[in-house]
């Protein structure tokens, strides 16, 4: 595919300086819809050494407003990133909604780099292009637009532009040992490159070859194309309309949830000594997962009043404060509504030996967000495979996770209401929401077996607990955690 | 001071129990009036080893909220935090408005620490209480109201705590090597304390010292402690009026920015000629900056059109890509409104390396926010001496930190906002509101004066820029930068 980029475009100092004006005030012009925040919008700029993808950083920030343009180099990984899985620097850096960033290395240095001198086999490279092509369709999917410009030059022209470089010394600092390095491998890292981008070039985010010998040629050849893509965004941004008041799904009979048996229950004696014993082991195990260098991420959901704060707190009890955290996932805020939903739970990803609990979770996608109509039916249903494939990333990076689904009847939930308005402390647990939501408990539970039908994976699996019985859950819940961190560890 | 927490207070089972329920009834009510956003409220829980701190941020994680409660532990420093000033960690784990934290181990456990150790000699130990008292202050000042307590148990009751912990299987990994050294240094660790205690008991943020060899009077003192903070801090917000309308500074004759020769100017060919000078020197002082792990920061200030992003962009082409990032600071958004002024500044801080550009900055506080009426005038007033301190603090971690102000005439400024209105890709830079600013442009000037004059430090100077005439501001403010750079490195 690039040999349609070694025919020596370029134009003319006079045709440049004739079309960069129009240029320029269409870029603006892009930017203030883009600013209008209906998306955002990320320029990869690849390419091999010596193709100028800095220069045209510098030229763009030029031409366009730089007060909304984040211009990223891919430096080494910090230990702050390191202890999280791989992509966790990149969901650092995505751009809010009316921001644009421009990327200069990304997602695909390493993998392409590590394919060219070895360090990854064939079939690890495939992976990387599989998780990549998820990864960008999530992202076009939640309204941040990719761009992907990959800036080619010939092998004898990198190889001249070295040499001129290096000729002038207010310039020769420019050319590293590492680039002559890759200069030797150039025909590898073309044929790499050229597999990853047929492998990632799709219809959501596809690349863009463009032929880099001649400045003038490459930078209005990009530029017209960020023109092209920002406003084909905008168009797309101005035509969405609100989802429609989603239509609610009706409870099966003979489900998961319908078949727990919500008579299990615990004597205060058996609970305060399963207690003391599990808490005990969930202390030695949890000071094992820190020494080892691992991390737990535990999810609940449940119905209101469920007890997942108890169950919660039961687990908290017996880990050293220092080592865990609890995230309590309330509506979004303006800052984390610019961003894809799944933002805001990589942001807090505990970091190796530290335990993130949330408290509600991601599945809110499926479950208050899709019966509540906040996003539209194609973005709850493509969540279930965008889940999956988030927590297999924390999986294979080594993180132990277990998600509990606690579970009450109708008449158990209505109790534990009338209570919480009865005891004082305890009203700031009920709201006017909790009274609505019990209104729609047929759909949230038709909802929740689709989600556990669809999400339980054996690195990710679902707990469902029968939590009437508040001490039988507690315990049910502190012992399935103990299993997995003993089975983990 | 700590004599009167060595009484042996205490409470009984059946105290506690009768207290209890009134007490989280009262944290809850005060946590709701927190929630409604008026301030942010940060908890330091301090003392000795074996004092029980963890275990009261458990307690009171079981009695509060926890969807608005974050409790932080002190790690060691990760990389991203040791590449900026001490404090950066803190400001990074500031509450929003409406927002609680809890923090064990704080900027009080490195100084105390050290101190002990004897790391810390007397000078630099009461140099770092000055720097806490100076944060502290702004804090309070800013609408974070702080909670210092202070837990103490005496030599003998901890010696008895650790030996209790250690007897029982399930708790001795509590009690480390670490515990026993400290232990024996409880003395010294006591004299240090006080001496910290006794220099930061401000008005705005006392400590109180809470007896704590009894779990239950520690508990109850320290949340009956936080009530009270948090009531007062409720009510203050509750009696805060919105700033009046401001009265304008007039300007006075002579100033500094008056007596700015604007006449000054260069031809195309002596600025061709400087540039491609100054440029290449830049390019090889950044390279050196990036060698020794430095970081620099460049804050450009001016009237509206003066020419600030020509500037910029002239040191930027000199620059790698890689190694800066440009902020232009608009207005702050919602999440930076619910922090001090500093905080969005502090976060984008440069790592070592690196270079940041502030397209206005901080100052914004004493110039736009003082004359638009956004802040108070006790607040634009003390941010003289905050921004000082902010700036001594990089200043002492070895940034390199250059500010400048560029000048132009009124008529100058008349004819390029023409400009900029004819010119289609200008016209993004020029909009009602700087017509409007610029009626008020006495105003800002007087301001201006009165800012360089505040604000003009040995380690952090204005250099002020006739700008009348941009290529001969562009040379200025590169050469500035070369000769600030040469200096330092």
């Amino acid at each position: 595919m690039f040999e349609a980029a070694e025919v020596g475009a370029s134009l003319s100092k006079e045709e440049y300086k004739k079309l960069e004006p129009k240029l320029r005030e269409a870029l603006l012009k892009a930017q203030g819809k883009l600013s209008e925040g209906g998306f955002a919008a990320m320029i990869l700029v690849g390419g091999v050494e010596g193709a100028g993808r800095t220069d045209f950083a510098n030229t763009l920030l030029e031409w366009m407003d730089p007060r909304h343009v984040q211009v990223h180099a891919l430096g080494a990984p910090t230990d702050e990133e390191r202890e999280r899985p791989r992509f966790w620097r990149f969901w650092r850096l995505l751009p809010p909604k009316g921001r644009l960033s421009v990327h200069i290395g990304n997602w695909y240095t390493q993998p392409i780099v590590g394919r060219v001198f070895k360090d990854l086999d064939r079939d690890a490279f495939a992976v990387q292009m599989d998780h990549i092509v998820e990864f960008e369709s999530m992202l076009a999917r939640e309204n941040v637009r990719l761009i992907k410009l990959w800036f080619h030059v010939s092998k004898k022209a990198q190889k001249k532009r070295f040499e001129r470089l290096e000729a002038d010394k207010d310039t020769s600092w420019r050319v590293t040992k590492q680039d002559w390095e890759f200069h030797e491998k150039y025909d590898r890292f073309r044929k790499i490159s050229e597999e990853a981008l047929l492998k990632t070039s799709t219809a959501d985010a596809p690349w863009e070859v463009i032929e880099s010998s001649d400045r003038h040629w490459r930078d209005v050849t990009a530029a017209q194309k960020i023109v092209q893509t920002l406003e084909a965004a905008a168009d797309a941004a101005a035509k969405r309309t609100p989802p429609a008041k989603p239509a609610l799904p009706k409870p099966k009979a003979g489900s998961v949830i319908k078949k727990l048996d919500l008579s299990r229950s615990l004597s205060a004696k058996k609970y305060e000594h399963a207690l003391e014993k599990g808490q005990a082991r969930l202390a030695r195990l949890a000071r094992k997962l820190r020494a080892k260098g691992r991390s737990m991420i535990l999810a609940f959901e449940g119905s209101d009043a469920a007890g997942k704060g108890g169950s919660i707190r039961r687990l908290t009890q017996a880990i050293d404060a220092r080592n865990y955290r609890v995230i309590a996932v309330a509506a979004p805020t303006e800052e984390e509504r610019k961003h894809p939903y799944l933002w805001r739970f990589w942001r807090d990803l505990p970091r190796l030996g530290q335990t993130t609990i949330y408290d509600r979770s991601w599945y809110g996608r499926v479950l208050v967000e899709r019966l509540e109509g906040f996003c539209a039916p194609e973005d709850w249903k493509r969540a279930f495979a965008e889940i999956n494939a988030f927590e297999e990333q924390l999986a294979s990076f080594g993180t132990v996770i277990v998600k509990f689904w606690l579970s009450i009847s109708p008449e158990e939930q209505l109790r534990r209401f009338k209570e919480r308005e009865r005891i004082a402390y305890k009203q700031f647990k009920i709201g006017e929401e909790d009274w609505r939501n019990r209104e729609k408990a047929p759909a949230y539970e038709a909802a929740a077996v689709e989600m556990i039908e669809r999400t339980s994976t054996p690195h990710a699996p679902w707990v469902l607990v029968e939590a009437e019985d508040k001490r039988f859950a507690r315990i049910k819940v502190l012992e399935t955690v103990c299993d997995a961190l003993e089975r983990a560890l």
